[in-house]
Formats: structure tokens, sequence, C-alpha cells
């Protein structure tokens, strides 16, 4: 049997993607920008596509800006808060210590910019308030910058109360809903959004796509400078193919969201319950308010990347993070921040399930898992120690 | 007959790019990133595409980033430089009058922050020359950047020797080979280029996806921050199908680029002579020194908007100049940098062929052209005018 259950890593793209994508591969081939019928043709799918995402996220067309993906999408936004911010002499963003490097790595270049970036703690549960977000903002607050859903152990944020906190203090909160978007649903009008990123190939789109919705009035500062495409806003030739994908699967995820996660979290939850009986193990996140297909726990005494290599063998594809950073040896910020001792979030596992993911692939996973992390246990001297509770999180 | 004459403006995606796109838009769903199996294999995937630009450009391996398109690829090139160069208090660029508004455009930047940046002249051929790079170079001098073939005029730049002046000065070189990768010989070591710029859909790759190379020991400085991709140097998921597609292309281009000449030569020559015989035509740019496939000429008299809606009813498609400054009312800024007044460079035509273009296709707008140019002289007042010698070249 093969699992992929990585699914927040990335995602196959769907038939309906790929279906929406063959025109500009093969016959529709114009450049969006080009007068003549071809061309023309082409402006159209991309009005089409820019309709998608505003209907399903509340928006209107002229506030959705393509990109190359979510990285961008999180640059863009948070360099063009900034910008609007420091022409009012307010330099100060707060954001939180589980962001994505994308949102992380911008925050550090907003530093060396002359910015202040405050970092809000992460509780337990890995669920921010609106309340620690209200308490932050400074009359210098340009940003506040809360992802709407964590990107390793799914935890989602009370966004709606954030964005009124914001709204409020007259302060521009953007979210980061790469992992929310097509999963959970979302209306930047009535969750007081300014700017949202979301990328595409997390809900069976394309690699390559990311939307970025800024609230109109709201003045884009290029990432990408160069030809007007993109209302001047970002430069390039569109990446029509892509686009189309994006479009058609964001479209299928929106109208498919209430029957996926009647789906998929009852699979989520019976293998947080079963694997939470492994002895050591620990839940990373809220069991509720967390993505219907996300499961991330940390086994004691384990090393991660031993457990992931066992279960590829077996056939089941997983992470013990976000992708992104794979192939770093240091622990998950996330987990860190949430509070795990640096030994515990190296034995992190994250299982990421899409619609297609069936009962008998939970099953699988539940009867391969625990014999994994005993083998792994059995081989690690640090566990002796453990389980005789000498070092326990002590490292 | 349907004649597809703006492959500057973009290609079709050929059927070799298509299917090596296919994989990755089906079961090779991986994220790169991943140490499972569907991972790995998409890693290799990375790898191979990336072998394949090093190959035909005779670079190493280590010196390709792949990024959204051209456009990201030159804003990269030009800020890393230019950060190189700050460090050691050296803040000039040079630069030429032509160049792609993507390099134009990041030069701006460049000067707000701080940076001071020489535009060339452009000489009535279109073709600049290493001398005049020689002697705007100052001990302050940090980049050049001169395009490899001009995307309008399509007029090919003595790069080895631009190259060879800037390697003597010790000066990086950046050029935007957006037009020429795929289409003329590249060999970033001959012609001692540092930084280069292409981008995949001008060679019938997808849109979306670029390469920057960049000399080994050049420090280059994100564009898009965030995850470890691109040894850090460029965040976000890889475009799997895209960098797949694009290498393919680029592979089948650069193995048939003298064949695809040879065919291209004779049709672009067929079609300035002919064309250039209309009365008040000029060929804009070297006869000579242009790439294969680009014929552009200024008809006076005519206003080219609707010069290209009447080819567009015919089953042409042309353009006028850059497909990313479409929409513009301006005049091409390379027009006009090659001494082309106003008037005249609102009348101008790119056809730009690629090798499914056919003789029989030339023929046919050989056949529609002439009466196009002469009905929109005798629709047009200011004509009258013209060819009583009364505003000729004076507005």
């Amino acid at each position: 049997m093969y699992v992929y259950a990585d699914n927040a890593a990335t995602t196959a793209v769907s038939k309906t993607a790929l279906d929406a994508m063959m025109p500009c591969l093969t016959e529709c081939y114009g450049n969006p920008s080009s007068l003549y019928a071809i061309g023309q043709r082409a402006a159209e799918k991309l009005a089409e596509a820019r309709s998608v995402f505003a209907q399903y996220l509340h928006a209107q067309t002229g506030e959705i800006t393509f990109t190359s993906g979510g990285s961008e999408a999180d640059n863009q936004a948070i360099l063009s808060a900034g910008m609007i911010g420091a022409k009012e002499g307010k330099k100060h963003i707060i954001s939180t210590k589980f962001e994505h490097h994308a949102v992380l790595h911008t925050l550090r270049r907003m530093e060396r910019l002359g910015f202040e970036v405050t970092l809000l703690d992460i509780p337990e549960n890995g669920v921010v308030t609106a309340e620690q977000v209200r308490r932050a903002i400074r009359p210098d607050t340009c940003l506040v910058s809360v992802m709407f859903a964590n990107n390793e152990i799914g935890t989602v944020q009370p966004i709606a109360e954030i964005g009124a906190v914001c709204a409020q203090a007259g302060v521009l909160f953007h979210t980061d809903a790469v992992q929310a978007a097509g999963h959970l649903p979302i209306d930047v009008q009535a969750m007081h959004i300014d700017l949202l990123s979301l990328s595409a190939h997390k809900f069976h789109g394309p690699k390559g796509v990311g939307v970025l919705y800024a609230r109109k009035g709201i003045a884009l500062t290029n990432v990408i400078e160069g030809g007007a495409q993109e209302r001047g806003k970002r430069a390039g030739t569109e990446n029509m193919p892509g686009i189309c994908g994006a479009a058609a699967a964001f479209r299928e995820a929106c109208l498919h969201m209430d029957e996926n996660a009647a789906h998929l979290i009852p699979l989520r939850d019976k293998l947080l319950t079963e694997l939470s009986k492994i002895p050591h193990s620990i839940i990373n996140g809220d069991r509720v308010k967390r993505l219907p297909g996300n499961v991330n726990l940390c086994f004691e005494g384990v090393e991660g990347e031993s457990m992931l290599l066992l279960l590829d063998e077996k056939g089941i594809s997983a992470s013990s993070g976000s992708a992104c950073t794979s192939g770093s040896l240091d622990p998950s910020h996330v987990l860190l921040a949430l509070g795990r001792p640096h030994e515990v979030a190296h034995g992190s596992l994250r299982l990421t399930l899409c619609e297609t993911n069936t009962a008998e692939e939970a099953d699988y996973i539940l009867s391969v898992l625990p014999g994994i992390v005993d083998y792994l246990r059995d081989m690690s001297p640090v566990w002796d120690e453990l389980e005789h509770g000498q070092r326990k999180h002590q490292i």
C-alpha cells in the first residue's frame, strides 16, 4: 500500500486543474498582453481565473494579484505594508514566532530596513489570541501578520477576531493563508483581512502559482520590477497554465470544502487518538482548532528523520515538519515556539491528509507506526536514559 | 491561413517540453525538499534540469538558480551585483537605453538606493559597442548590464567583446539573454559573462520559469525570502513541471539551433527585403547582427495598433514591439533610443518567427501587409501631409 500523507508539503495536481491547464500548454499559448485574438483569449482566461479567486475570497477582481507562489506573496504583502507604514512614520510590525520562513525571513529584512518587529509567543495549544495582538499594538504599529493555519501543527488562528482588533486599531492585517486556502472558509470582508497570501499547490493546483489579495487602496510595492503586468505591481509574463490550473483547483476545493472536511476530520481524529496512545507521545497543537487533515505528534526518544525513512520503506510519505526546511538539522522553530524541548522536537511527525486519503490508509499508518517507534526507541541509547527518567526533557 | 508571428512575445509549448512536464503534473508530484521516495524523484528531476542549463550555457550546476521568469532573474542579478558593489563602495552601474523594462525599472530602484546609473546611447544600427562600455567604466563601476539581443529589434550585441572589457576592468557583467537563449550560442566562460537571465517561454518552454546564472563566488541577494530552496537564494517550492519543461525545451532548442537558424534566416531576410520595398519604410536595427527570426520595420504614416488589428483580421498575429508594454500609448523606448521620431516609432511592426513558421506563411504576410499599409495611409490625414513633405519627421 502506498500512502501519501504529506499534503501540507505539496499536493498532486487534480484532474480538474490539469484539464484547465492543458489549453494554455497547447493551442491557447498567447501572451495575455498581446492585442491579437489568441492573446486576448489568454487575457480572458486570466480575467476568469482572477474572478474565481475574488469570488471565493469575497474580494474584488482588482484586489487579486498573481505571483509565483505563497512565498512571493508573503514577501510582497509585508514589504508593501511596511512601505505604507514608513510613509506615516510607523515602523513597528507584529507577527508570531511560528510563522512560515517566508514571513519570518521577510521580517528580518524589514528589521534591516529599520523596522522593529514584535513576535508573539505561542500558547501551548498553538493558537494565538486576539488579546495578545491587541496588547502588542502600539501607536507606531503598521502591520499585524498572523498565519491563518500553521503549516506544521495545523492550528487555526482566530483570524476574524484578530482582524477586528486590527481594524479597530487602524492597523493593516496580513494573513499567510497558504495552508488554509481551499481547506477553510475565507471571507476577507467579514474577517477584516487587508492582505492575504495563498499558494496553489497546497490545494491540488500546480506548483509555481500564488495569489496576493490586497484590499483596494493598499498600494503594493513591487517585489519584481519590469513590465506592466498585474496592473504594474508584478512584472513578468503571466504563468497562464499555472494560473488557470490554480483557479480551477481553488474553485473545486471551495465547492467541496464541507464534504472534504467531513471526510477528513474523523480520519484525523482517529489518528490523533490512536497515535497518542503510544507511550511518551504528545499531540502538537489544539485537537479541535486545527486543519481537517493535520496530524502532528512528537514521540520522545525517536529521531524524526529515521522515523520518516522507515515510514518511506513501508510506503508512507510523511514529514517531520515543513518541507521548506528539510535538510536543516535544526529542530522545528514551530515546535520550539510551542515549548517543546529540542530533543522532543526532533521526534516530530506530521501526517497531512487530503480528500483522497482513505480510512484504510489511516489504518495502515496505525498498523505500521507504533512498531517503528518501538524499533527506534530500542535502538536509542538516549531513550534508555529517558525511560529511566534521568534525562527527560533536559538536553 | 493562420500565422503566429509573435514568438518574441511568447512561444507555443513544444511537445518535448509538455512531455517533460506531464510526469510532474501527474504521478511525480513530490516536493523536491521532501526526504521520501517521490520527493527524491522530484529532487532528481530538478538536478537533471539544472544540469541541462549548466551544460548548454557552459556553466556549473551550482551556478544555476531557477526563478519565476526572466524578469525575476533580471531583478535578482542587478540587485545582487549592486549589493556586492555597495560593500566595496562601488555604486555605479552601466547599462543601455534599450534594455527591457525588467532591467530599466530595476535600475531605477537601484537609483533610489543611491546608485548612479549610466545608460549608453544606442547607435543607429541598434548594436552597442564594447568601446562604448569601456569608455563608460569608472573606478566605482560595479556592474555592466547589456542585453544579449534586443527584444524588439532583435539586434545582437557583441557580448564576448563586452565581457572581455568587463573582465579586464574587474567589473561584473550581466546580460539579459531572454531573447537570445535557445536561439544563439551562449558560452558564459568564453564570453566572460558573470550573470545571465533567461526565460523558458521564449524558446517553447512554459511561462513562469526563468533561470539566473551567476558565476561561482557571486553572492546572490534574495528577491524572495523564505525557505531554503535553491541553496537559500530563491525561496518557494520549486515549479517542478515548469522547470522540467523549461529544461527539455532548452535542450531541444540548443540541439537544433543551427538548423533552426538556417531555416529562419532566409525567411527573415526575405521579409526584410520585400517589406522594406514599401515606400517610406525603415528597417529597425542591423540587418545581419540580428536574431534569426526577427523582422522589425517602421512604416511612416501608419498607426501601429490599427495595423496589428488589421493583420489579426487576416489571421496574422504580430506586434508593434514588446508585449510587456502593450496597452501603453507611449512609443517604444527602443525605437526612440534608435533615433526614430515619435510619429515614426508609432508605426512599427515586429514579426518574430520560429522554426515552425514556413515560407508559405512568410509569403502570406507579404501578400497581405502592403495592402494594409496602403489602406491605413489612405485613411490618415497625417500621411497626406507627410507625403507632401510638410511634416515629415517633425512632430
